[in-house]
């Protein structure tokens, strides 16, 4: 079985979109990212502001606050309405023929098919808040900043998902950034996808 | 950096030792394993088969078992003893120089060094069912007994290490042996090996 598609999930700070992009230069494949805001964006009529932030960041802090957030009347808040034109999306995106995507739960939105790598990029705290002044040009970049990113990341990702987030047995691989670097992490993720051997088969539902 | 060092952890059944030995092959240096048990039960006078089972399954169910396990006067109980002893076997093998460990904790029993490569090995249950069941010909191979193998590794590893087994941010890489392969895992660990520009930092204290 050959990969046509890869999912790069990452943590804030880690350089997945990076890794994202490099990778799909080597494969001559695109990278969705922008046209998938500016598609959900179109689809939904919410400001493309609206959607980058909400698309991976749930605004509910927690269960609570989620429950209690406005629903219209087929019991739908705006992130779930958001979250579902999102996916729709991504899948049109995606029978276009073989892309990158990074985020957005699309690991689990493609999970039926046998054809997708995913990969989930982290580093540690320093090497994350380095890139992020440096590179990013953030002026906060503080522990607690990184680890509330994080943490919506996270809490969005089981919400819509009901899996783990950054759970290693939920991806095909896992690298670390910070020690690997963005290249090496490139390259491994390139030759994974040149062969035809991987053996993948349907994710199975998390208990 | 040059990496000198692999340690290898793994699910139950995931194949990583087999990737540990084909790797060490591979790189023409020792994979440490019948050596580390040897060893040890010639230090401990512990029998081998002892040291096979206890130095990575901790026989304590759970934190009350091992509170009223048996302690000698130093507060040691055998485990703890057979820990230490095993701790200084894996670090007296290490200063002979380059080689691969599967499993001990030898990740964190190395930790203060910057040129050894943490890696953890997983499958999904079905693969690695197939595994115990062809080639370690083991007959018992239920769901319930690879989550029990499973739980006691981890058991042991957070007991000795206060970290979590399987975490990927205490990895460099984790690979998923069944959609990658075994031989793919091992390819992808010699080439970062053979890569002089990884840079690693000294594994930090979890929280």
């Amino acid at each position: 079985m050959k990969i046509n598609y890869v999912t790069i999930s990452r943590e804030y700070g880690s350089g997945g979109r990076e890794v994202g992009r490099k990778l799909a230069d080597k494969l001559g494949i695109p990278l969705y990212d922008k046209e998938i805001i500016e598609q959900t964006a179109f689809k939904t009529g919410f400001a493309e502001d609206y959607v980058k932030k909400q698309g991976e960041y749930a605004s509910a802090r927690n269960w609570i606050e989620y429950s209690f957030s406005a629903r219209n009347s087929y019991g739908m808040s705006p992130e779930d309405y958001l979250w579902a034109k999102q996916r729709e999306v991504i899948l049109d995106l995606v029978a276009k023929g073989p892309c990158v995507i990074v985020g957005r739960c699309a690991d689990y939105i493609l999970r039926d098919r046998t054809d997708v790598l995913n990969v989930f990029i982290h580093a540690d705290l320093e090497k994350r808040k380095y890139r992020i002044t440096e590179i990013y040009k953030e002026p906060e970049n503080t522990d607690k900043m990184l680890k509330d990113m994080d943490k919506k990341r996270k809490f969005n990702y089981r919400y819509y998902t009901e899996q783990e987030w950054g759970k290693c047995q939920n991806y095909d691989l896992t690298l670390d950034s910070g020690s690997l670097g963005i290249d090496h992490c490139v390259d491994i993720i390139y030759h994974i996808c040149q062969d035809d051997e991987v053996e993948k088969t349907p994710k199975p539902a998390e208990e």
